[in-house]
């Protein structure tokens, strides 16, 4: 079988970890001279509209993310084809980590004790404690879950939505549009971890800011979106923050990526940016994760995560 | 019963906690004039040389914070009147959000992220995932024990080191002088969480710091004092920062407090500064605390979380 990887940059490391794991597959890195006909499994990352649909005889294309709205923006993606998510353990406790970081941050105020270290000053402000802090979670698949769960198990009191109903160990779950608003209404840090859809998109606006709480003991509500940039507005995310309607914000995605340099959000004094490294694909795991996969459909055997086109993850 | 309380400034939230859980209760607050011999209770918080004293009657002290360092310091205490320390359930949450807050924060190089940010650069680091992160806690009383239970939780391979030998679950236990370099030498993160003894001050030195260990993914070993300032030594921390020998700092607690306006500690890049409020006692729990260990005392039964003199905690 040959594996063909579709990168927007050169996958040295993923490369070198598929070939450690697997010494006998065939890799192929695009842009490369291989019979077209002798690709069945394509793995890819923002590949470049047009090129996954020369390879004719593919059976099955694999995300090197956990989202998949870089590869349904190709208009010939060959129909039938199965795309299969990236779900992987280390990929889910990353994304933990930087939900659990920036929760705390904001909770107990980092982005103004930063503020008063660079002003020399000594100066203490009251928060309140883990179990008085209404965190909610916007998205509950893979990621969602077990970042709500580490939420609740370090203390927080924690909600989650989804599109459709999900359950979750001790955390209140709202489904669909009807039931958003009671989730927004008691919330008081939202974390976006959606992905990126027509019914997703722009769904962070200055309504949906308007109608989250604050904590009696914080200055207001938070923003952490390590979901997708186009979940936010971000003229609307800019405003918020300025207007007092956000007290703080952490962003690891954006409408544009990299940030453009000219955005207010770099040198906002309650905004704290990454550069879309929430989550990063650990290779080895990722090289695993597609191999044991392939080695399942070989045996005739179902593949697991697959998108539905329909929903768009 | 009559109950003094004896603080550094006007305990004006604890006072009216303490009124709103026993409104019966005689409370005064030094200075006062009222009949020392009336006073059967002292709360005292960082109490000035020779207040106590004057207290004949006195049956039992109770420190209004974890440690007990501010009290000892007084030549004048009564002998044999117990002393009691503080323990509670938020006190010890706030100090494991704090712990997991700044382990998470070098894990996951914030300070370098920040600084990023600030000059509008889009630029990342690889970062080890939590369960390849070795931290290490000293001290394991009350809080030392959560702290490090909620960083097992969360995935991290966590170390206790102690002076006599503690369990905690999950977490692999050293103690005394001679285990003190073998836990060292697997830990990458350092919390302290120490009590201020004759014993543990300056034990953070740059013999101490040079042999921590550096995980392959990180810059270098990480230092995070939320004990007592005293437990580290100012100028060899400072001067490890800028060698090297340490990657970064998170210090709530210092040799002066407030940390006077000259430390180079508040300008430099890695360190992360907070005015020791890692956990704040809260007024109510206090209360509620101090009133049932009163409770409990006057109707014969013992204190709990008394202290040893002779080993200062």
């Amino acid at each position: 079988m040959s594996i063909l990887l579709v990168f927007n940059r050169h996958p040295a490391r993923f490369l070198a970890a598929l070939e450690a794991e697997a010494p006998k597959c065939a890799v192929h890195v695009w842009p490369t001279d291989v019979d077209p006909s002798a690709i069945r499994y394509i793995v890819a990352w923002k590949p470049a509209v047009g090129i996954i649909e020369r390879f004719t005889q593919t059976q099955v294309i694999f995300s090197y993310g956990a989202g998949v709205d870089h590869l349904l923006l190709d208009p010939g993606l060959p129909k039938g084809v199965p795309i299969v998510r990236l779900v992987e353990p280390d990929l889910t406790q990353r994304m933990s980590e930087y939900v659990l970081l920036h929760t705390l941050m904001h909770h107990r105020r980092m982005t103004e004790y930063l503020e008063l270290q660079r002003q020399g000053r000594w100066h203490e402000h009251w928060e309140p404690v883990t179990q008085d802090v209404r965190v909610g979670v916007m998205g509950l698949g893979v990621l969602g879950r077990a970042a709500a769960e580490k939420l609740r198990m370090f203390g927080y009191r924690v909600a989650g939505w989804s599109r459709t109903r999900r359950a979750a160990e001790g955390v209140e779950c709202y489904a669909g549009m009807d039931e958003l608003d009671a989730f927004l209404a008691r919330t008081e840090i939202l974390i976006a971890l959606l992905p990126d859809t027509p019914a997703t998109r722009g769904i962070i606006d200055a309504r949906l800011i308007g109608k989250l709480a604050t904590n009696p003991d914080l200055p207001g509500p938070v923003l952490i979106n390590a979901g997708r940039g186009r979940l936010h507005v971000e003229t609307d995310v800019i405003e918020a923050l300025n207007s007092g309607a956000l007290y703080a914000a952490s962003l690891d995605v954006f409408e544009a990526e990299p940030l453009p340099a000219a955005s207010p959000l770099w040198q906002h004094p309650r905004v704290v940016i990454t550069p879309h490294n929430a989550s990063n694909s650990p290779p080895a795991g990722v090289a695993r994760y597609v191999l044991e996969q392939i080695a399942r459909h070989e045996r005739g055997l179902p593949l697991a995560n697959v998108v539905d086109p329909a929903h768009g993850y």
